[in-house]
């Protein structure tokens, strides 16, 4: 299989495979069966000498990878949040492979660099951002495509973290504190620890957001300690329970005392995209970085996390280091993305943003979010019809947020007996001290009788559950 | 483009399309006659409301995207060094994208974490690592991909951090020192300021490669002024001019100072594979973590940066933030790999490799590997037999380091003479004072008659400038 007309017809195979494993999805089981070790009973211990027949590898897929797949593209797939899975992304990566370049300079790849301009415009206006978040001439801000949130966050915080030692010293990089919410991602406590900085989790409200108020605090008492704070993660759209933080509230208070303002909408990004949705994200003008994942929510296959900045060079100033092997004769005239996040090496990866957007249409991208949003009211309003269940907080996008009423071990009980029998995949959460169990409408070809179907998955295991 | 069946016809004809391209690169100029900002004069300023056709997009990929590529797998393209690309790692990555899950944990897709595990050992063995980097019963080693070499520095340089804190408190960060030589790839120093720690960058010999003797004077100076070495990163191949540091006598001084040794193999990697370069590894067993691409040289494309450790605590406890929307009723059985690596979200990138591995074979992967190295000396031998020019450093890999006799002005005017004119494309080096060119032997279609080419290309050039 390495030569030409082979791959012809092995490619060709495989679009086959893939659209039969697509369109046929709905009758695989959602959750794999199988217990840790299994895989490696099923395949030698080591590389064969000799190539073998691609048609060996294509009985393989079946008989070794598709037994031990969590099909994340199952309309019986609940669980997290979506991850997008489109046919013109798919396609797209197909030439992002071919071409095959490593595009960390301009110079490296002139369509890379420059065709992610252009993308991580055409997203912004889709969004209604700032301009000041966009390329424009003459302007200091825009965007990149990092492989995902923690990324972002994580380069938000180092940036914040190199702007606060150049003013403070670096001698203060032990007294930095960073704030987020106690329902921001894992990723954010994560990013502080891997920048060596202090976290502080703070409380959120009784709608589980984090307010100005609390904030402001925060930063008075730290401040009174000799601390300094540095850089605030916001969440619009909170993993636990898609949550909104109060940016109108935090932006002025982070502008006032010079702490970086990083906006993390990985999944409810793509919604603001409808105007019905955008005044969730007013405020944005406050920070300096804001990010979203299209990898989620719009289409865009895994990795693809959309981050802009309103000051490039304060990123630039940060991760700069610059040997002569990788500089060239236009430097400066263009970015060099390699200096806009961690790894040196990137995908051509706007190709997968540039063929969903023009095979979608905005309207199409429009219509994609609200049917997904449609879908998670009438699941909610068939649990709010439910005098066993209640509802943890409103729906707002496509996750829906319940429990048993009773005690949380109840609703940890459902929740396993659910994900054991494996004809619905779900994932739970804990808000403060309570247990909920979260709904995600995932799959792009989710329909009305899925939503029926998990409702009647959930009533028969509650009834099924030792009350 | 949203529904199967155009994505059956689509997706065939971008097989076809990229076989073509690959084909035929060869007629392509290796480099873009573009300036900076070419692209956004070709497409619209925003994304169409409405879906257009795919024939469209296949149009403008020839009209906006081609004339703007450096064509990284021309048997023209001879700069930095090479970046794989496959047909059977083209074909896999089509079916990671349709099962599109997201690795970060076993539950997530157990066949996505125990492919993995399978390939870094199939991988492990092919190199002769010693088997406490492999995963065994009861052993604490085992490897897992990350996106670049660069992630893979910096979570060596973070779990060291992470062990020295805790072994001497975290208010010791501000006297860690981080080692490696003058030629480390940049990422090295740039982790160690990612990390927020004091980067030293020690000389090496005359053959570029850092000693034994060098180290332990750094580290006796350091520590005399109170400072507290904790990790080296040693280079097998550096990028300037592929030189190797000492292993053997820079593994035992980090093993009796407690110091953290990564081995960074980034390129040269993929030969000790070949049983004649495999001793150039030896010393390995003093490290604590090694590297290297796959997706540099072994046919698998980017990203694949395959490292392995002797103690994977190590790196998840530097690592782990456990939320309960995460975990899992397996947990401790198998690796979770988001607790490797810095983001939490992971392709299915093990396919590529089973696919390269099984559809090459173990001998396959070596005569690929072979062919290189030899098309290299071919060039080096018409470059001794010219007494224009002189080697820098014996060619050792698939990189031939050189430059004519004299001063760096005449080496960098034929470095721009050449690349400006564009039939190769060639990145220069400095090692010392001296200005290099490097040529590296990279696609996997070069033929000895590009090599000749390549050599007239130089001298053509050679005799144009102004001396």
């Amino acid at each position: 299989m390495t030569d030409v007309h082979e791959f012809r017809v092995f490619g060709k195979a495989m679009i086959d495979y893939v659209a039969d494993y697509l369109e046929t999805i709905r009758d695989r089981p959602v959750m794999p069966q199988v217990t840790p070790g299994y895989l490696k009973e099923l395949i030698p211990e080591e590389a064969p000498d000799t190539p073998e027949h691609w048609k060996d590898i294509m009985k393989d897929v079946e008989r070794v990878i598709m037994p031990g797949v969590t099909h994340w593209h199952s309309p019986q797939f609940h669980a997290y949040f979506p991850t997008a899975n489109s046919y013109p992304a798919i396609v797209a990566d197909i030439l992002s492979d071919a071409i095959g370049c490593i595009g960390f300079s301009w110079i490296a790849s002139p369509a890379c660099t420059e065709l992610e301009m252009v993308m991580m415009n055409w997203l912004g206006k889709m969004l209604n951002l700032p301009e000041q978040f966009l390329f424009r001439p003459g302007g200091k801000g825009g965007g990149v495509i990092q492989g995902t949130a923690s990324e972002a966050t994580l380069v938000a915080v180092l940036a914040a973290r190199s702007k606060a030692t150049r003013k403070h010293g670096t001698e203060a990089t032990t007294k930095l504190v960073a704030y987020t919410s106690k329902l921001a991602h894992s990723s954010a406590e994560r990013a502080g620890s891997l920048a060596g900085v202090m976290v502080r989790c703070l409380d959120v409200d009784e709608d589980q957001s984090l307010r100005g108020e609390t904030l402001r605090r925060a930063i008075d008492e730290d401040k009174a300690k000799g601390l300094i704070p540095f850089v605030a993660v916001a969440t619009l759209g909170t993993t636990s329970c898609c949550s909104y933080d109060n940016l109108l509230e935090l932006g002025p208070i982070c502008n006032e005392e010079d702490i970086w303002l990083h906006v993390d909408a990985a999944y409810a990004g793509s919604a603001f995209i409808c105007p019905e949705y955008r005044p969730i994200l007013n405020g944005v003008e406050f920070a300096q970085s804001f990010n979203f994942n299209p990898h989620k929510w719009m289409l865009v296959n895994f990795d693809c996390s959309t981050m802009w900045v309103q000051d490039a060079d304060s990123i630039v100033s940060s991760f700069n280091v610059d040997p002569l092997y990788l500089q060239h004769k236009f430097q400066g005239q263009i970015p060099d993305y390699r200096h806009w996040h961690i790894p040196l090496g990137r995908r051509f990866r706007s190709l997968k943003i540039w063929f969903v957007l023009r095979l979608y249409g905005q309207e199409g991208i429009r219509s994609y979010i609200r049917t997904h949003i449609k879908l998670a009211h009438e699941f909610e309003a068939q649990i709010e019809q439910d005098e066993r269940f209640e509802i943890f907080n409103p729906t707002t996008m496509g996750l829906v947020c319940f429990r048993l009423k009773g005690s949380n071990e109840l609703n940890e009980a459902l929740n396993k007996s659910i994900n054991d029998e494996g004809r619905i995949h779900i994932t739970p959460s804990k808000v403060g001290e309570t247990f909920i169990l979260r709904f995600a409408v995932c799959a792009r070809t989710t329909e009305p009788k899925d939503i029926d179907f998990a409702y009647r998955v959930l009533v028969e295991n509650a009834l099924k559950i030792d009350r």
